[in-house]
C-alpha cells in the first residue's frame, strides 16, 4: 500500500462524506474517487479492500471529532465546577453539529458494524478507549461527578446528538442548552435528602 | 392500491427486516418481495413508490415497538414511585432488544431522513407524538419527575439502546440495570441541598 499521507487523508475524508450522504452501502472505491476528485482507481491504491476503508474511516472520524487541544485547554482554565462540565458538554454538541457529516458517518458505521464483526471489534475498541479516557480525565481534573455521572452524560449526549442531527425539529434547538445544564446538574451523585 | 391487510403487514414487516439487514439503500421492492417470500411484483401492488414504503415502515416500526397494553397495565398496578419508573425503563430496553431489527431499522430510517425531507417530516411527527404521549402519561399517572426528567430519560435511554444494539461490548450488559436505576434516581428534580 502507498503513499502520500495527505492524499490518504483526503480519501478518508471523502469516504466519510460518502458514508454520510449515501449510507454504508454507497461506499465504494469508485464513489470515494469521485468524491475526492481523483482519477478512478486511486482509492484502490490506498486501501487493501472495503473493510480496510471502513476501518480507516472509523478511526479518522474519531480524530476529526476530538476537541481542539487549545480550545480545550482554554476551557479547562475555569473553575472545576458543574458550570465547566456544562461548557464541555455544549462544546461536544457544537463540535458534532459542526462536523455533522462525521457524526452521521459514525452512525452509518455503527449500523454497518451490526453486519461486520471485524468493524464491530474495531469500533468497540476505539469508542471504549475514548470513554475510558473521558472517565480518567474527568477524575484527574477533579470535575464534579462520579463514574456513573460520566457514563450517564455520555449516553444522554449520544441521545441528544442523534436526535438533533437526524430529526432536529423534535427538540427545539433553543432548548438544548437548558437541557444540557439540567443533565449535568441532575446527574451528579445524590447525597442530599432524596425526593420520592 | 390494494388489498389484503395481512399481506400488507407481512410486506411492511419484511421491509423492516430488509432495512435492518441491508440498510436503507438495500430497500427495494424486489428485496421486500424476496424477504416476504411472495412473487416478484407483489410489493409494487401495495406501495405507490419507495417513499410510500419507507413511510409505512416508519409508522409500523412504532406500532411494533409500543408496549403490550396488558403488560403495561400490570406494571402500572404497582406504587407510582421511582422503582416503577425503573421497571418501565427496563421494559423499554427489553422490548427494543427483543425487536432489535425494528430498532435498527428505525435508526436506518433516521439516517435516510437526513436525505429525504418527506420522510424527515413523517418521522418527526410520529416521534414527537410518542414523546408528547409519554410526557402526558407520566404526568397523569403521577409518576415521580417533571418534564425535564422524562425528556432526559428519553435521551439517555436512546443513547443506551443505540449503544447496546450496535456495539454491545462497550457497556457490559450486566451493568445496564444498575445504570437505568441510577438514571431514574438522579434525573429527578433536585430539591434537596445541591453538591457542587
Amino acid at each position: 500500500m502507498v503513499r502520500n499521507a495527505a492524499r490518504r487523508t483526503a480519501l478518508v475524508d471523502a469516504a466519510i462524506g460518502v458514508l454520510a450522504l449515501e449510507g454504508a452501502r454507497g461506499l465504494t472505491f469508485r464513489a470515494v474517487d469521485a468524491a475526492a476528485g481523483v482519477p478512478a482507481g486511486t482509492a484502490s491504491n490506498y486501501f487493501a479492500n472495503r473493510d480496510d476503508l471502513l476501518r480507516q474511516a472509523g478511526e479518522h472520524i474519531h480524530v476529526r471529532l476530538r476537541p481542539d487541544p487549545e480550545r480545550l485547554a482554554a476551557t479547562l482554565r475555569g473553575h472545576r465546577d458543574k458550570a465547566l462540565v456544562v461548557e464541555l458538554m455544549k462544546d461536544v454538541l457544537a463540535r458534532l453539529s459542526h462536523d455533522r457529516a462525521g457524526y452521521l458517518a459514525l452512525l452509518e458505521l455503527r449500523l454497518e458494524a451490526t453486519r461486520r464483526p471485524g468493524l464491530r471489534a474495531e469500533l468497540t475498541a476505539t469508542i471504549s478507549r475514548d470513554l475510558e479516557d473521558n472517565l480518567r480525565h474527568h477524575h484527574e481534573l477533579g470535575l464534579p461527578g462520579d463514574r456513573t455521572t460520566v457514563v450517564a452524560l455520555y449516553l444522554a449526549m449520544t441521545g441528544l446528538v442523534v436526535e438533533h442531527l437526524t430529526l432536529p425539529d423534535i427538540l427545539p434547538p433553543d432548548t438544548l442548552d437548558d437541557l444540557i445544564g439540567a443533565l449535568v446538574d441532575r446527574l451528579q451523585p445524590r447525597d442530599g435528602p432524596q425526593a420520592d
